[in-house]
């Protein structure tokens, strides 16, 4: 059995057995809580801070959600994010809050690698969870997008997946890859503007497109990523009109790729940009799904580590 | 008996016997919490969200406080109030919070009818209770306001109650107005600059007033209204002073009201605006009570819309 | 035996047997959360509310973390820090709290005496404890300090104290100086610029320091302060650097102290102005020590003004 994790950073190079472990353990919590008892006391006692330098109040909220429902108490640490918390200063604040007994630290941090210096700094027995670090991992997004698609598609040796947009800012795509990579996906496909497209050499198992056209042919889901605003001043199209008609999936496309293709988004989605109102809402839209696993996986990882 | 609510939007139209039983509901979980054991455990397991797009420090309060004394979660769900999200944005935010599961949303807008929009919009078991949307309704200061009218004068039949202010712009108004309506309060007088008043054909069984001496004569209760600071600009008085002249409530307008008059106010006051100091702090004075049945109705509601 | 305290807002004038009882509880709740039961139960159904009109996510998340561990409700009470909430406001703010029915409330405010205006205003069975007011007093710093050198050195008669510093601003002086003078430690020896020292008269009994070097000979604690970036400009130094040559605590001048001498510091540390990394980092470092003992030390505190 591949050993329990104390701290989750990255999905990278984790084996493809812990990954099942935590997505079972998902689906076991999920029926656990849905038998009367919404709330489980696995945790009780135990005190988890939310440590998150860039705002999020969706993911906080998922990850605060996910401890309460195991019984454990959850603290924010509301640094005001105005704080950017870097070296010495940021591994004072670590220790500050180790002294005081936390069992587990969520982190997100605009720097990629913060989690893994807060793991490499810390001193007592808490637990590091990275709720999103730069570029680089979202961890918890990578486990919850894949055990969407392992519940309507468990054969993910017959699958094609398509990852369409910012794929060089995206720790959501990193993420996705990583997991669906471990767990045996046939063939993933990234597309997007050339600009945002991450080196050949970082993913070489990968496929890369420009046109969405040819990316999503017969494909078996599709993950649209969020176009943040600022990035259009670095891509050669004129406006957020010509982004969705070259990139967002509509109707139209959605028809090209294989029947039954699994729609997600990371969320929030911009409507129109990325995707079509009637896609996002339509029949194959997964994403209110992901929500919903989000919080299972976070109570899963947090099971995980904190195990004793 | 009147169906259970599953959501409370505005008072208007409630049945008598709905507002009655919320009120005895709050009473005995005043009686409940009296007796030492200061939290209950009838929504343990339950999951609360505080979703305010307006700051409300107090209110939010006293819906956190009467959600943990029924023993749920509570987690607020801070948006910054730069946030405005309407339409799509709004809408997708709520299918969020379903989607992890929520048993109830308290939300707060500054657009007057957001709440019956989340309800039309609402896919799952969700409950939704307005904590004040635009200038339309605020259905728990209704509802606590008659319930510490009840306390004192249970014969609502026989009162002459008068709300004074800014009654355009006040959502406090109109839930006051509906709740004593529909408790058979046999007369409802509105006073206040006649720019601020609301429309005659809006509460036609209602009388209005500019004087206030006249307005206050008899009365049994006097409900003042906090003035904004910004509306000082569309009234025809030259300043604040001006305005506690012709509007205010000292201890010479106390004494035209009948004897007892209950002297109410949905705070925070402006000492010297709406209201004298000595009549605030006065032997008459309900508004701390008011604060303290805030906190019983909000449990009550709670206690009606999660009932199982 | 002294009398149980209903609030706690300085520790000046406290007998030694209380400030002893209140360390040794310290320490018995302290163990009483290391045998496995980390969530006790002492306070459950009580509630606790943070009123903070200075920010400081540290302190407020140790008081929180202590109402916690002892099974309480705690409540963020965010005013925003641009409020200023002063004389009948607060006071109105103060009474709206007591309505709601609140065990206690922990106070920070820039301007001293906060604290004792609240205990003279409130109006029902609530506990104020003050977590910090203007320069006057922090005593549940004073008290870890205090706890921390007890646990290296119990014999207090025998003890040299030094704190350096920003001695005229800092309640974290004060009350470290009650404190250490009601437990009876020798000598107690203030130092720092001399436009930051206190008017000689106001501690009688510590001796006044310009130079560090001999300020720090043969003592057994010394206790650095954090200096507050705008009060260079109204010392006599040109820079940061020049401050710590002067004030600063590195290992030449550790040397000067007695063998073993305890470290301290209420952070957050500005190394390499008040304190050397290495010095801050170093074996005789208790700077975590007293983190963890301020969970416990505000346990206590709450247990002692909540006890039935």
């Amino acid at each position: 059995m591949s050993p329990r994790l104390r701290h989750l950073s990255t999905l990278q190079n984790l084996p493809r057995e812990t990954i099942e472990r935590l997505l079972d353990r998902a689906e076991a919590l999920r029926d656990a809580c849905a038998h009367g008892t919404r709330k489980l006391e696995i945790l009780k006692g135990r005190t988890v801070l939310n440590l998150f330098f860039e705002p999020s109040t969706r993911t906080r909220t998922s990850f605060e959600l996910a401890a309460r429902r195991l019984g454990a108490d959850v603290v924010n640490f509301d640094l005001g994010f105005s704080s950017t918390s870097k070296g010495e200063e940021l591994f004072d604040t670590l220790h500050t809050l180790e002294a005081m007994h936390l069992d587990a630290i969520i982190v997100r941090h605009k720097e990629s690698g913060t989690p893994d210096e807060l793991v490499r700094h810390a001193m007592s027995g808490v637990s590091v969870i990275n709720a999103g670090d730069g570029n680089r991992a979202h961890p918890t997004q990578g486990l919850l997008d894949a055990l969407t698609i392992r519940q309507h598609r468990p054969d993910f040796e017959n699958l094609t997946v398509v990852i369409c947009g910012d794929i060089q800012h995206s720790r959501v795509a990193r993420s996705d890859i990583h997991a669906l990579t471990a767990l045996g996906v046939k063939e993933i496909r990234l597309c997007g503007p050339t600009t945002l497209m991450p080196a050949a050499e970082e993913f070489p198992a990968v496929q890369l497109f420009d046109d969405f056209d040819q990316a999503i042919a017969g494909a078996d889901a599709a993950i649209m990523l969020r176009l943040q605003k600022e990035r259009m001043a670095s891509i050669d199209l004129p406006d957020e009109v010509a982004y969705f008609n070259r990139y967002g999936l509509d109707k139209r496309r959605l028809a090209l790729a294989a029947k039954g293709c699994l729609v997600m988004h990371p969320g929030p989605i911009n409507r129109g940009i990325e995707i079509a109102s009637d896609v996002a809402d339509g029949a194959q839209s997964r994403i209110l799904e992901q929500v919903g696993n989000g919080v299972f996986i976070r109570m899963a990882v947090l099971n995980e580590v904190l195990a004793r």
